[in-house]
């Protein structure tokens, strides 16, 4: 048998794990401060649900089967869609606006080789049943916030407004939309071998600022988002035709995988159970790439360290003291290990603790229980030094 | 089409959503404490990874399918084989012993009327790679500050020894196992029916505590387990046969439903896949159950509350001053909600908050601003007061 990870699948260990718990707090008191609360919706739906909602590509991407009663159900595709069917199914029940973030995982089998993976978690926000400019403007203060929280300091805020797009076709739009990743001369040919008049472009990149932008960007700007984040962008389509009105998405300077998150809003997406117009906007954080883009800038604080001592075990004659200083640390809330054999080397102790990046440990042995103290050893600097157990709190409080 | 959630499924809207966050980032916190690490292993496994692990029925619970690549793959069915991969794929890489928990959802295709769900939430603790006596008082230690910390007073720790039950038949011990479901006299009765001394419940239950659960108890109080909360149920089996050393359960006292966790020593499963033993202790806490039980008893705190105030909309020329007072609350760290739209009447506002159970409103009309004042509503006592804005932030503090 192949004992392994199934393909397109991770397994988070924990270093791995902790960050993502990092990440995912952070979002979460971000989303907090500004009033979205949580909505958690099964990871299995009736096929019927998502089915016609994803295109044709996605449709092939969708994990769906039947389940042991005969129903054809599928895996979770996005966050979207089940947001949609809670918005009809409780109509009534839930407040208006809505304002709600979602973060669990989604399934698509994607093409691996494209680096890409088959389960990875979306964050999202959605402010369901607002048209309000101020709704707009709260997706950027959110997203803003959260950024500066996380520790980014160099993003923008790309905005745009699909009626910078006016009546032109959708495949012109699409095209329009790669300037930034083909340049002006191939977005130009690829116009003209559309049949349609190059100039388009030209019109599209001096479009003025559109009132509504303006009165949105203002709006942010008083709720607390840096003015200079904030940049207008003509050409930025992102790629999808259910914009309806902002379309915004961001980068980090210097990271240059790609965008760390997008979204805009979309009037006529979440009624499509409900059977009327549903004004909202929303945003969905790039998870894995934020990740990604805080590793390459060194943005994971210490703390995420999980243990701040490890109590070593000196001989079996001392497991009961250091059981009881245990008890006493965690008491003080110290995140505290104990070595759990009390028969093995100090050598072996000591390199667990390096491993689990654990950064102090305590020794324990019948001299410091004779004189009341306890040898705490840094880890980084290798140093130790006695100290009373009052002093050692201190010293390794949270 | 029927917009529904599927059988036997979930949706959990906001304010169940806070109080399984609460919890899990209560049990997270108490975890990390001890020194337990986070784990997350993908929903889908290669099928053969969990054919056989889990019984007949297990085998009919499980959800299967072939993907879209032609592999037959299952949905994590419980947390404990993963984790025996994870043990054999990363041998050598993770830490000895591996201290790991791991909070994810499962999938059972249950019978829904007894009240089952299909996707459920499994909090796990497991010490993976130690024999010793201080790693099952440190299971104890953990569950018994865990139940603590989410308020439970009147708890039980029972504990038993699989080597109670000596040689007895594995019917025999399942029998036994349900002395306190059916009584002593039914128990006898179904004894003698399947061809055993029915004086066997009479030795079982009349051991003495086995000198291993001695040494595992007198090292869980000095870690700090309550020595009453400490229980000795010779009679305790959990109805399962891989225990190999002590067998733990949780009761709350007044509530009657069932445990709230369960788990034990286990030194003959996390090796499966690495082919050698690694002795193993862990538990498993019921998180469906832990919710009923705080609910039963009310020990959500008031600070699930999401949003602390809600600035409402006097009229469209308000705009900027609620907007610009929402960013300086929240600058506070006060979760704040900004009405949005600034035409909506006063009354609709302040349903909306009763109905998201926001404790507070600010109303900023000209008046207040022209005083540089703010009047802040209580919505429990209903009573309102005019106050500068850092008087309110003093307030409002978290």
């Amino acid at each position: 048998m192949n004992i392994q990870t199934l393909k397109g699948f991770r397994d988070f260990l924990p270093e791995e794990a902790r960050k993502r718990q990092y990440v995912i707090n952070t979002l979460k008191s971000v989303f907090t401060l500004y009033g979205f609360d949580p909505l958690e919706t099964p990871t299995l739906e009736y096929e019927e649900i998502l089915t016609g909602k994803y295109g044709e590509e996605g449709e092939k991407l969708m994990y769906r089967f039947e389940d042991n009663g005969g129903r054809r159900v599928a895996m979770r595709y996005d966050q979207t869609v089940p947001l949609a069917r809670v918005a009809a199914q409780y109509q009534g029940t839930l407040p208006t606006p809505f304002k709600r973030y979602q973060i669990q995982p989604v399934w698509r089998a994607e093409n691996t080789q494209r680096g890409r993976f088959r389960e990875f978690l979306q964050c999202d926000i959605d402010t369901v049943s607002s048209s309000s400019s101020s709704a707009d403007a709260e997706i950027l203060a959110v997203v803003s916030s959260a950024l500066e929280k996380l520790g980014f300091t160099n993003y923008r805020l790309l905005i745009n407004d699909r009626s910078v797009f006016g009546d032109l076709p959708i495949e012109a739009i699409i095209t329009i939309d790669k300037l930034k990743k083909v340049g002006e001369e191939k977005v130009k040919e690829e116009l003209k071998s559309r049949g349609i008049d190059p100039t388009a472009l030209d019109k599209v990149k001096n479009t003025q600022l559109p009132s509504s932008i303006s009165e949105i960007k203002s709006l942010a700007i008083k709720m607390g988002v840096p003015e200079d984040t904030l940049v207008f962008e003509p050409t930025l389509a992102r790629g999808l035709d259910y914009y309806t009105g902002i379309i915004i998405e961001v980068e980090i300077d210097g990271y240059t995988v790609g965008s760390v998150g997008g979204g805009g809003r979309y009037d006529n997406l979440i009624g499509m159970f409900a059977g009327k117009q549903i004004p909202s906007v929303g945003f969905a954080f790039g998870f894995d790439r934020i990740l990604d883009a805080m590793d390459e800038k060194n943005l994971f604080p210490d703390i995420i360290e999980s243990t701040k001592v490890l109590i070593t075990s000196f001989n079996p004659d001392m497991l009961n003291e250091s059981t009881e200083l245990a008890a006493k640390l965690r008491k003080q809330n110290i995140s505290t290990e104990l070595w759990l054999d009390s028969s093995s080397k100090m050598d072996k102790q000591l390199k667990y603790a390096d491993q689990k990046k654990i950064p102090f440990v305590i020794i324990l042995g019948p001299n410091e229980a004779k004189e009341n103290v306890v040898m705490l050893k840094n880890l980084k600097t290798r140093e130790q030094q006695k100290l009373s157990l009052d002093d050692a709190i201190v010293l390794l409080h949270p």
